[in-house]
């Protein structure tokens, strides 16, 4: 059976494995552990745990539980203490908390979600995310980033303090696997950062899988004001340090409201301007039925993005590459 | 199978379960669903909820998974946004706003905690519990009364309001068991209450089912001030509307030290005074390994207690009256 591995772990990350899992494959996720804003970064701060966001979304994609289950995993509070929080988060919190180490978590997770593949963190040690941009701004943090949506400098440089060493079964898995996957996703919120635990640029470059890279609908303010196809991809190839050997972009149309929502957000789709690289598949991926969130999505310092890749369209493009 | 059915709620109702789901019995209990203190009363005004903490007590105590997973349901957070809640009542509080009725609650607790017995709220309709003391006053909500603790005043009646109706399985179970164990546990806050909801009275008065009542090891502040063993049976008996089958009773040393503990919170070892009641059974019951908590339970409006029966003493006690 082929090996696929995801690396991301955001909502783009959840639309992939959805999309894969209905494949006869040997499905994985590599998932960013540096998120620290929302609901998330509330329960890293207050409990010490690591982030327990990403973790949950891929659980609960690869999940063949009941549709009830999934729901509650889904789940976010609505009023009083838990107000913002997700049922999932504080539930691999808590398993944190009484777990003797984080594999016991993970296997309990999965073991409870009856998943499908395997999640494997990319690391976990405790990090954050830091960025420098070109006018000399430092912030740290996932988080504060996502917060300074009103940057308009580029990003020079992105790294993790402390540095901190892979995931032994991640880097396992990436070497391998027959097929990685990475994105979509928030270029320097969600994708990078796995790129810069120790261990994994080298994994990538020594790995035999194919490195499939599918490129974001949209740009996002703060991170990637203005980017095309080609600058995504040349920030992606910078940071494993090898080029990739595919390339998937949406080619069709996005719903004229959901771009104009985006606009209000000065964010933009993605000028394709691959041009005649031979690595690029084309193909329309984008789901135009824009995303509705429950109001105690609220709590997100920003507002979330209304737009997904279709999971079975891009999964379809993705196994033709196999 | 012989069906044996506790009533009660709180820790003491736990070590029943405990001790009695290690025999060859058809195991079930009955649980107050008046709670409103700690973390159970915010989750219920906050989220609109039932009171998850007692049913999340049985389902722990019937449960047959792994020990991680039972510490999973009894972790309290001890620090930020989730200070002083329960695992197992967020788990239950979710549940409860994702299932479209609460047998799809007990269905999925039960099946995700591997219980064995069944665990059957008395009610699952909203209510409060209130009590008048003789001197006039009426205070209404459980926690209201257990705070109410330098009360001096004895309880003249208790009532729910608003009134409601028992849950059907209840009142079935209490009619095809073979046995009901009343008890132990707070009088007033968890015990009575149960026999306040509209047709448990009549069904156990009508059943077939020996009733066995285990009488308290201490008095309570604010709610059995001074009373005896005899006082609490009066009580009992007076809110089932007939008398008990049998009474059992510890006899046996109390460690001073935790009688110490007891007294420097105004209470007492209850008397026993049953005399040569042939109904009393006495036996060696009482766990003399003071319970210790952990820092979270500052939460509680009112020092948890720190003695309980022994499981299986008691429930060899309770066996042998089959």
């Amino acid at each position: 059976m082929k090996k696929i591995t995801a690396m991301g772990g955001g909502t783009g990350t959840f639309v992939v494995l959805s999309g894969l899992k209905k494949y006869e494959v040997d499905l994985g996720v590599i998932v960013n552990m540096m998120d620290s804003g929302g609901s998330t970064g509330r329960l890293r701060v207050q409990l010490g745990v690591l982030p327990p966001g990403d973790i949950r979304q891929c659980f609960v994609a690869l999940s063949e539980a009941p549709d009830l289950w999934r729901r509650l995993f889904l789940y976010r509070f609505e009023t009083g203490d838990l107000e913002g929080h997700n049922f999932g988060n504080i539930f691999i919190s808590a398993l944190e908390k009484v777990s003797k180490n984080y594999e016991e978590v993970l296997e309990t997770a999965g073991f409870v979600l009856k998943t499908k593949g395997k999640v494997l963190p990319v690391t976990h040690e405790k990090t954050h995310l830091c960025v420098e941009y070109e006018n000399g701004k430092v912030i740290k943090g996932e988080g504060s980033i996502d917060e300074n949506r009103f940057e308009k400098s580029r990003i020079k440089t992105a790294f993790l303090e402390p540095s901190v060493s892979a995931y032994p079964s991640a880097l396992e898995r990436v070497l391998d696997s027959d097929m990685i996957v990475i994105g979509p996703g928030d270029l320097y919120t969600t994708i990078i950062p796995l790129f810069l635990v120790n261990g994994m640029q080298e994994a990538l470059q020594k790995t035999k899988a194919k490195l499939v890279y599918v490129v974001n609908l949209m740009t996002k303010s703060g991170q990637t004001v203005n980017y095309s196809a080609r600058d995504h991809l040349t920030d992606i190839e910078k940071y494993i340090g090898r080029p990739v050997d595919s390339i998937i972009i949406h080619k069709g149309i996005i719903d004229e409201h959901i771009v104009e929502w985006y606009v209000s957000h000065n964010e933009q789709r993605v000028v394709d301007d691959l041009g005649s690289d031979t690595r690029v598949i084309h193909a329309d991926i984008a789901d135009n039925t824009p995303v509705l969130h429950n109001k105690a999505d609220k709590i997100a310092s920003y507002a979330r993005s209304i737009l997904r890749h279709d999971g079975n369209r891009l999964a379809k493009a993705v196994v033709q590459l196999l």
